[in-house]
């Protein structure tokens, strides 16, 4: 059953009705017996909840506990008081979260008073995780949400479009600049050669950083500590990188065009394109997740797209530095 | 308990021994007395399974129905016969897409024979969806498996580099083939203006195809059929695509460079490649699928490389084609 009356993926939404609940004053062979009445036509029974007498969700047992114990008990003695529930608003990706951690089949969602309101299942949560996966990969991709193998193919193409459409822009604006630079262009044409792999590789570290911060947020916590920490490793990760692709660079566009300034220009560009662009792909989700928004929208594409931008506006920046040189 | 005599990431090395079963020709409080007595120590029972004078597996029943039963039945008459198992050997993501469609807790392991070898938890494979989501991302993004925000610098750089050397070299083969095409480029300077943006928007419309490949194949079964409406679904996709893009793109390029040829050359090589790149983004990850390599091994940034070069070709063949027209 689906509840519509709360928010959209929230826990309210996503909680059946379908659970037993007894008194804790109970004994044993009353809540079997209650248990024997009411469990007709529910699927998924794995627990059975407790209310105190203000009707406030006060313990849990597993069907298996209940069965195990003896008559003689009293449900109040041997039920679990430690109860792991969720609230009702909360975030269906916050809930699976308590899933993985917590290994339950079942949970309880309780409201502000602590009354119990239904329950989620964890074939719910299953379907929910690869939703959310799923939602991921169709964003870092741009590929739009809900594609799959039988969506109709005028559906497809006009849920991928929008975002190509942008990029196409996104994409004009490289050309722009590389007008912007086209003096510099013409004296030295052997620039354009190195152009796709500098833009290329920029938005490559861009988009692998994206990942890190887009599958990392599915199981971490963003604090001031856990963000400062990671920012610091990737200006390192990109550092690392650029270092080490742009001695490679060095070698074979000296060995290709024997020119050590243009060798250098295009080597230092790419030391300077890979440290921002690692950087812009871990800032921009960052900061969309601050805004609230899914930080999956920086998708790849984007990010790729923007670092483009970035990285000839470095190359050109610094080949017309050194354009006297190079001549 | 890991078991590591069968195959890596295979059903048989996730199962546990953690399980209950019991002859069918026991009754009912033979059972629950049996249950009573091996559940201790024992996490997650939420089954009892039945196996016959044989021992082979041959019903199951939910803790729930063994305590609804009235001690008169017998576990013969109420036992559930038409069991879902898994075979030992199975995939683990297979084992996934059988959790996802049954709805139920905990699934047998039986061996060929039919013995019951051990029973997997829907608490394990929760794990296994988010790791094979992260691993599809990772692969997607070329970001190496297992960085998240914990992992040391100099490690996750370490994961990066390779990707990132092998993409460079790519990259630098574009910039040869800009290199060969480098009289058509001096002639018309204007035709780098555009290069950005071809290379880019074939390289994000495969991206997309490719994350709708290696999503797909997470929930489908690959056949002749679906593979040919899949990649005729994509090959409408890319002409759609394509032809929109192209127009919006003959406009501007007309607007801005005031050339009817130069705006023809980009827009009908946008529309080739955008076909292409789509096709590429599909075919590629499904060859990789067939010859039993992971698809996501096609990542993005490995297509938009490809698709670069492929474009690139396309956009200076067509210009040097029209170049007489172009001057």
């Amino acid at each position: 059953m689906v509840n519509n009356v709360y928010g959209h993926e929230t826990t309210g939404s996503l909680m059946t009705t379908d659970y037993v609940a007894i008194s804790d004053t109970s004994n044993i062979e009353e809540a079997v017996q209650y248990l024997r009445d009411n469990v007709q036509g529910k699927k998924h029974i794995h627990y059975i909840y407790m209310v105190n007498e203000e009707e406030k969700l006060s313990g849990v047992l597993s069907i298996r506990e209940l069965l195990l114990s003896t008559n003689d008990n009293l449900i109040k003695d041997i039920m679990k008081k430690n109860i792991i529930s969720l609230p009702l608003d909360l975030d269906q990706e916050e809930a699976a979260k308590v899933f993985r951690d917590k290994d339950l089949v079942a949970i309880p969602v309780v409201n502000d008073e602590g009354y119990i309101e239904g329950v989620i299942h964890v074939d719910d949560i299953i379907d929910i995780i690869h939703q959310e996966a799923d939602e991921d990969i169709g964003m870092i991709t741009a590929s739009g949400k809900e594609i799959d193998f039988h969506t109709q193919p005028l559906k497809a193409a006009g849920r991928r479009l929008p975002w190509l459409v942008i990029l196409l822009f996104v994409g004009l604006v490289s050309g722009g600049i590389i007008a912007r630079f086209e003096e510099t262009l013409e004296q030295v044409v052997a620039l354009a050669f190195f152009m796709p792999m500098i833009a290329g590789m920029t938005g490559n570290t861009g988009t692998q950083s994206l990942a890190v911060v887009v599958r990392g947020l599915v199981s971490e916590k963003l604090d001031f500590k856990n963000t400062s920490k990671l920012l610091v490793r990737e200006l390192f990760v990109g550092i690392f990188i650029g270092v080490s692709c742009a001695i490679i660079v060095w070698l074979i566009a000296y060995v290709w065009i024997g020119s050590i300034t243009l060798s250098f220009v295009v080597s230092f560009s790419l030391l300077c394109t890979l440290i921002i662009g690692t950087l812009a792909g871990t800032i921009i989700p960052l900061i969309l997740y601050k805004l609230k928004a899914d930080p999956a929208i920086a998708s790849g594409p984007l990010i790729t797209t923007i670092n483009d931008i970035l990285s000839l506006l470095i190359y050109f920046g610094i080949a017309t530095f050194f354009l006297n040189n190079l001549l």
